[in-house]
């Protein structure tokens, strides 16, 4: 019987990758995935053995059905995701995708988990996470911006630590700008900001900064943006959010 | 000069430990950690030739300083950290401990990411998170429950879905039931509940139910629950958010 496995790579190096990624991606007859990422993982492929399906982007649909395709065929198929494959990633089309097909063709399914984007950056960072977080894309092309200005409302009236994903592309530069004026109207303007682009990779780049002054210079397609919370302070380069309030509270 | 590495080992098994981490803990002089992650992190150990020092629950900050002072004198340290050490872990209090120190005492630092337990219970679930998510732990020994219940009002006004760490412990069983209660006054009581217990270990046991009817039987100290947003669905035992809004709201 064919199988999908969704894998997860993590943020792009070997060394970041778990066994069972690495396993996953090898034991497999039909390698999809995105060319960015299907380059990430390209000392795993085994060209000439494997068949090796990479596609472009906004092209997840037909990376899907091909790899639903060729397992229903009765293939074992790996499909490789950045960072995890269950944040903004490939499982949840995969399964949409098996679950079209009539009940004798399903092939079986199975997600391997990675090291999501928003752990990398973090890690670069120092430890801005720690406490309660959420993570919101900014991206339009799938999701009305009302449903984005509607969470980054709720996020900065909870204050969470906001992780944003997806903050620029080419064609879409206004939203990280509209989010840092949305975010000010909760967060003080002095919050800080965190940016790593191409977190956990050799090129690695991060720049702290503050809700007021950040601009979207420092900001790339592969960019993650996190800001603080109210408890969130910067030191000797670290950004911090301690995991408990009351120190905190008492202290102040 | 001394060195902390903070740690995160995944959800506890060796296949989802990244090499990065394997070989942080293999190469420290002096390994730390909660006894439990010791125990998950038994096979890399090399007892006789580091130093291990293990501690029990509740005892974070003996943990982080035991580590810090060692790194202090000159030590590489490694802290061991269950899931990713960024989250609701120990790369915070770690840093807090080194900045204490006077400039000329003040060790190196690094966190290496691991597979967050969100990560891991949404693999095990299909493909929950998908989409934006919000992380709150009910743990209210160091956050104010009002803080929480905060979060949670916050979480369900923007429908996010909703990660909850710590739902339960044995002197803490009411906030499970306070968070059933506030989050169906945001969402549909019809709302896919997903509860993972020890996701990503051998024993790994999953229920699938509603916000209405799940019930803390269910629920242990080793649970990640994961709450719906509103176009999360169930199908053939799969957990599933749709990664976009447009078509499902075109549909309806």
């Amino acid at each position: 019987m064919g199988k999908v496995t969704v894998v997860g790579i993590g943020p792009g190096n070997d060394d970041e990758m778990t066994p069972k990624a690495t396993a996953a991606i090898r034991g497999a007859e039909v390698v999809v995935g995105y060319h960015t990422y299907l380059k990430l993982a390209e000392s795993l492929l085994k060209r000439g053995e494997q068949e090796i399906i990479g596609t472009g982007m906004k092209q997840e649909i037909e990376r899907a059905q091909a790899a639903v395709e060729a397992a229903a065929a009765g293939k074992s198929v790996a499909v490789v995701s950045g960072g995890d494959a269950g944040v903004y990633g490939m499982a949840g089309l995969i399964l949409e995708q098996i679950l079209k097909l009539t009940e004798d063709r399903r092939p079986l399914f199975e997600t391997v988990a990675g090291i999501s984007a928003v752990n990398a950056a973090a890690a670069a960072l120092g430890a801005p996470l720690m406490h309660d977080y959420a993570t919101i894309s900014l991206s339009d092309l799938l999701t009305p911006w009302e449903t984005i200005e509607r969470r980054l409302r709720a996020a900065g009236l909870g204050d969470f630590v906001i992780a944003l994903y997806n903050p620029q592309s080419h064609s879409r530069r206004e939203n990280i700008k509209k989010a840092q004026y949305i975010l000010q109207q909760y967060k003080s303007q002095y919050t800080p900001v965190g940016i790593v682009t191409d977190a956990g990779r050799p090129n690695e780049k991060k720049v702290i900064a503050s809700l007021q002054d950040f601009t979207q210079e420092e900001i790339t397609m592969s960019s993650l943006v996190i800001v603080g919370n109210s408890q969130t302070y910067v030191r000797e380069g670290y950004m911090i959010t301690p995991r408990g309030y009351e120190n905190k509270e008492a202290a102040s």
